[in-house]
């Protein structure tokens, strides 16, 4: 397998886009992201989409994408793996440039969520539950992540406060990147008296409804010489993984195996271990999501997840910088988009490019992009080179 | 890159499966595909599925299927390409293989769409149309074809009764095939008296709405003696494509250039011609699309392709024989499956496993399979080694 590089990345400001259409944000992404490589051309194309069928009434954005962006007849193939499908569709670049394949491969995501009103969202994110066991009996997500909520602090004694504290942290980051959806802060009282969603969760614990796209240019590390717009940035590491789809079939519901699991591989394919990452971002769709995941990652011990945000020790300065974006939260969640925008603020980390959220010397960073409530789960690590 | 073969394939037998689930009817296949190839386990896996969001209420389906098939954590991931998302499971399947990211790779296809009624399964397949320029403008497939067939009429001199002699040939093709939704003959007359659809297509030149799945096994070329159920077959070529979304942004719409790239590069790879090939399954949603496809493919001369199954050129025994299973007019076109049930088709052809419906000493074959109104396209060739 070749060793595979990152060297372009694109976004748009994500927000509610009305006045764009799927197509418009995408190939605005894209766009960005080719000319920030340099690249005159791409061999073929990945689109991590979640639900845009049932958001916007249009499936096949493989070809229409590629048609809209001009890229026609090169392969143009639409990945979905919930809200993971942006991690995943990185993933099939990675092994399209890794195979010999295609030399210069774009990944991209974008979800247009806001053209529908806020039930039929939440219906059509609640897809990526089990349709036949979970959400026929009427659970949709937050109610999924919130038993999760409840079971961590039953079990560990997190406290409500400790999710407060992912979301102040999560905002202060998002306040200074200016592709985020909310570019403000909150506070923890804010947080703790805003309204009940699923108890223990309430809205300030919650990502947004988004609309929004992302998109990176990968290519063989060794031709990445020749696209000397930016510092390459390797693709060291990659895993993906799947777990049961209903959350009542997992032994321990608040230990989030798919993230162990995706992690490790990464981790073994980089040579790498949890305290070389030096940046890295998350899947915080809820505020106990991050706790979760800093656990299952290995930056916490199991149990102990609660206090990495309340203690400073996520913060940018921290010892393991966290979600330095925003992360859903506070960038937001166009869920198909997620995972590649991860990817685009690891990068840009490890290029020294990210303004007021740069993490001080970052050389290695790390993505986890998480569908459904943990049944499938994609992990990245890059390695500026 | 590593040669690849297919050493397993499983499908059920398709048509209206009301009283099974759309994972019971993938896991069925799958398990076949599995026994079949005396694989003990899986590395990865790839679901070709066009919409099951909109037909079920269900997305998410590789983490789904990863469950129900009992082979979680491994990275199960869904791949969307309207009505060629079954071939592009194959290439994602053979891209991995070949890149030595993994040894055993599940690619299969599912898709249950009699759970809505007719008009919301119209509604669901026109996704993979222009929502924006197409559908909002009430055209869908039928339509979109009949436009094609009339071009192709009123250019070309194509008739009526070639058209049906298409579905003719495929329904005596698939009243041999045990899997086949409709195990019947039909003859020129009744498609020529059956209802009119869309001006010039018939009901009985349109495929039906379909339930099934089929799935197949690959692995490294050189590992493939190690499973001795079964001779190898090789993935000699594969390729893929894409062009305007919308009919009318097309020069020629008649023309399927989408088609034609797909099979020139799996052509290229296998170093084949078209002389070359034995068997070939091709993408018949309605009759006409099957002359288009065979005029892309080199079988026929531009705008000739409207004799070959009239003058017997593309029957069991003819020079070249195209859709021997039935295809997606007999054998049914569970969208996301069909892809992979046309590469199930040439491997039991290679094998000499076809039955009545083998074809005499076929040792290369081709397959062809397209999104929307042929904006995507997957061919390809294997070859019996």
């Amino acid at each position: 397998m070749r060793d595979v590089a990152i060297i372009g990345v694109g976004m748009n400001k994500w927000g509610e886009l009305w006045e764009k259409s799927l197509r418009d944000i995408f190939v605005e992404a894209a766009l960005k992201a080719i000319e920030d490589a340099g690249v005159d051309h791409i061999d073929s194309m990945y689109i991590g989409n979640m639900s845009s069928g049932l958001f916007v009434g249009q499936e096949h954005i493989g070809a229409l994408m590629a048609d809209y962006l001009g890229v026609t007849p090169i392969p143009s193939t639409r990945i979905e793996s919930a809200c993971a499908s942006g991690g995943a569709a990185v993933r099939q670049a990675f092994i399209e440039v890794a195979s010999g394949m295609s030399d210069i491969v774009l990944a991209g995501g974008v979800e247009k969520m806001l053209d529908v009103d806020g039930n039929d969202a939440t219906a059509a994110l609640a897809t990526a539950a089990d349709q036949e066991y979970e959400v026929y009996n009427g659970v949709t997500f937050p109610g999924l992540y919130a038993m999760i909520a409840r079971l961590h602090m039953d079990t560990y004694g997190t406290t409500q406060e400790q999710l407060a504290a992912v979301s102040v942290k999560n905002h202060h980051n998002g306040n200074l990147n200016p592709n985020a959806q909310y570019q403000f802060e909150v506070t923890t009282e804010q947080v703790l008296n805003s309204i009940m969603v699923c108890d223990p969760l309430r809205l300030l614990d919650c990502s947004p409804i988004t609309d929004g796209a992302a998109a990176v240019i990968v290519c063989p590390l060794e031709m990445a010489m020749n696209y000397k717009n930016n510092p390459a940035v390797k693709i060291a590491g990659i895993g993906q993984a799947s777990d049961f789809l209903a959350l009542h079939h997992r032994k321990d519901p608040s230990w989030l195996k798919v993230v162990e699991i995706a992690g490790m591989q990464a981790y073994k394919m980089a040579g790498k271990e949890p305290k070389d990452i030096d940046v890295c971002e998350v899947h915080d769709c809820f505020s106990i999501a991050e706790i979760c995941v800093v656990e299952a990652l290995g930056f916490a011990e199991k149990g102990q997840g609660g206090c990495m945000a309340s203690t400073g020790r996520t913060a940018i300065g921290g010892e393991i910088p966290v979600n330095t974006s925003g992360g859903l939260k506070s960038k937001g969640h166009p869920v198909g988009a997620t995972g590649v925008a991860q990817v685009i603020e690891i990068v840009e980390q490890l290029r020294g490019q990210a303004g007021e959220r740069q993490v001080h010397n970052a050389r290695t960073g790390m993505t986890q992009n998480m569908g459904g409530s943990g049944a499938s789960g994609v992990c990245q690590i890059l390695e500026a080179v």
